[in-house]
């Protein structure tokens, strides 16, 4: 028998916890649901893993000791600022330890310990990072393997309302974290490589520099540029491709109009607005227009941004209500970003019945042996999801991860150390299990006049 | 006998140091110049002064201690983070000081400590600040001293090359701290009040939101916002006037032509980029630009920044070479807003024959006691400065320190305390002595049609 401690049942944790379940008995496994919330987590999970739920304060860390020193095994969904904790806990207690997030410096240094140890950190096993690993390193692998050379490499993945359920102009609903949707594309120029030479974007034209995307059956996207594309060189042993380009999806027509935000600087997080608290939409919009005693707040921002009155952006801004009287309802002062924030989450909340979608795409220009030409793969995987709590993201989270696990209890990965599925023992058999769940890869060599648009 | 001890003697020294020495025989001064170049200085200042000089180094506590406890009056000229450590000298061995700089917060937290030990700290004795805060009260205390009410307030500065220097299409030359000029309305959204409304400006749209004003006898300027505007609410005393706005001016044209660099990230001063030691001017500007084989420079920067081939934007970057192959020529990677630096200081520096000019200009709008409508006044102020080191700067930063230290001296000033010119104790005599050296206000009354245009 071997123990399961999951640390953390929130939104992204059905498909994790139903797998985990679903395999138990087969393994030999006994698995641990510990939440601050434990109500919520039943109602989620159901009756059948309801006994196996228990309360617990992450902060706490007697009773983190206590429940990590019971089992073989810790998958920590906590938000990631947390893991670091429990990583310590893992490494004194002698447990293997499984999260979806990014490996923190602090993970990163404890690696040679965890080697030492003989233990297995597994990282970045979601959807971005985490099916985008592995994904593309099987990609690349595959033209490295066959004497090949990769000139180029883009990706770009994007969380979406579904097709059925999209129906608004700007064809996006906030189907994960809110507040980084707002945020996105903060914090710095984005740094990138194109035919050798480093490339800059500032903030103030990140939406205007998008690239168009299409993908068989779904049709157009377009992607703007992510701030860590260089950090992929290292990682994905990409070191001297001329050009490595990371995005995120949206359907095309978002980033033109979400750039109106940024030009007026609503998206500003660094200052409390005064005298916020009771704002409307309409007076939030005119804070950062010019004041005129007669003007309109539609004139004067249509003026501002040199937009049309019959443009699709105005018709998309209206339908957010930017200018309505209604107050933003946060009742105390606020940040320029959060105030947008609350006035797009009550158009762009998932309902009920709406079905989210994950959209990944990379590009890649190889020089095969032999060869003077380029040629140019593209490969693109697309997965709808069900109505919360089952979506795509909870998917596609949830399962590499439930899969990572089962690798490490089995035995079938055993490298010790602090890793993430960039390595063909852990991206081969989990994007193999993936398909049988309906995420999979389509990939074709590409030759079309509609090559994809330069950035 | 009095003993002054004036700390660095850089640029804006000579005014300072010609104006004490003129009177030390009258007032019975004895004057010691400390400064880290004693050679420089003797050059900068001439034969007669040079006994007066001596070698120092700022950070040197014995000696700094040494020369505090000789002299009954310091005045720091030294670069502003350093003056703390003095202050805290002058505190210890209970001595005056003056500095033009802005108030820091240390400073201000000694201010009960000064009191108590019947210390005057004078600070924000130059020209902005300086003369800005003298002026500005002067005519809002008039106001209020005749029982008016001031419902608008602002105030423009601008360090601008003379016109008879002027020879450039930008009408822009350094006349003092180029890096400040480079990153000029970072670090925040712009905050400013205007009838009532709290008002902010983005960054990203600083530049374009910028107001034109007429400066009889010296044509049109336009003046873009400071960051600093609701500090001086309280500063003023102006806690409940609707509208109150601080700018920069430049020439008419400047600002829009300056969005170009920040629309680019050319501003940016957060990370170095890569391969830059040996770049290119137009490396440099095509960094910033996306890749294609075969497409110019010049036409890639004309697209994405919209500018016609003939405007008059293209010609003002144009003539600053941004699309020249000269190197740089920083010899080492550097950060966009460096690099943008260096290739301004090839055009912008001012020439030995150059002179400089300083423009300051206030508008105020009033409702008198008695009336119903308002009134509108301006005030003026356009000092032309004399090839270096008599530039305007030195002269209109230097004169009001040694004022302030003439003030304190004579004992005409004895309030305890750390102060700025805000006081009519101090903003009166200086004003007035500043006019017999030619830098005086012109004031009026305004009803002409060409009011100056909201923002």
């Amino acid at each position: 028998m071997q123990n399961i401690l999951i640390i953390g049942a929130g939104r992204s944790s059905i498909y994790l916890i139903d797998y985990l379940f679903e395999h138990a008995s087969a393994y030999g496994w006994k698995i641990t649901v510990a939440d601050a919330a434990p109500d919520a987590a039943r109602k989620l999970l159901g009756d059948a893993v309801s006994d196996s739920i228990t309360e617990f304060d992450a902060t706490d860390g007697p009773s983190r000791e206590k429940l990590i020193t019971e089992c073989d095994l810790v998958i920590s969904m906590l938000p990631a600022f947390l893991h670091v904790e429990v990583a310590k806990d893992c490494l004194r207690l002698k447990k293997h330890l499984i999260t979806p997030s990014y490996i923190s410096k602090e993970m990163r240094e404890m690696e040679s310990e965890v080697k030492a140890a003989g233990l297995i950190f597994l990282n970045e096993l979601g959807v971005d990072p985490g099916i985008d690993h592995m994904s593309a390193m099987r990609m690349l692998d595959e033209v490295r393997d066959r004497g090949g050379e990769v000139t180029r490499f883009e990706s770009f993945t994007g969380g979406l309302v579904a097709p059925e359920s999209d129906n608004n102009p700007w064809n996006y609903k906030f189907t994960w974290n809110p507040r980084n949707v707002v945020l996105a594309g903060q914090g710095g120029a984005v740094k990138f490589r194109h035919n050798g030479k480093f490339k800059y974007i500032p903030y103030q034209k990140l939406f205007r520099r998008t690239e168009i995307i299409e993908i068989p059956e779904y049709g157009r996207f377009e992607g703007y540029a992510n701030r860590d594309s260089l950090n992929y060189r290292e990682l994905y042993d990409l070191e001297n491709v001329p050009t490595i380009y990371r995005g995120t999806l949206r359907r095309v027509g978002y980033c033109r109009a979400w750039d109106i935000f940024v030009q007026m600087g609503m998206t500003d997080d660094s200052y409390i607005m005064a005298d916020s608290a009771d704002i409307t939409h309409r007076q939030f919009t005119n804070s950062f227009l010019a004041f005129n005693a007669s003007d309109s707040v539609e004139l004067k921002l249509m003026h501002y941004m040199k937009l049309d009155q019959d443009s699709e952006v105005i018709e998309k801004l209206n339908w957010l209500g930017i200018f309505d009287d209604e107050p933003v309802g946060l009742g105390k002062n606020a940040t320029p970003a959060q105030i947008l924030q609350r006035i797009l989450e009550k158009k762009w909340s998932l309902e009920p019945e709406d079905k989210d979608m994950i959209v990944m795409w990379h590009k890649l220009h190889t020089l095969e042996a032999g060869e003077s030409s380029e040629r140019e793969f593209h490969s693109s995987m697309v997965v709808i999801g069900e109505p919360r709590p089952k979506t795509a993201m909870a998917k596609t989270v949830g399962l590499p991860v439930a899969m990572a696990a089962k690798l490490v209890l089995t035995g079938e990965f055993k490298t010790p150390g602090v890793h993430m599925p960039v390595i063909p023992e852990l991206y081969s058999p989990i994007l193999e299990e993936l398909e049988t769940y309906g995420i999979s890869f389509t990939e074709k060599e590409y030759t079309g006049e509609d090559a994809a648009q330069a950035v």
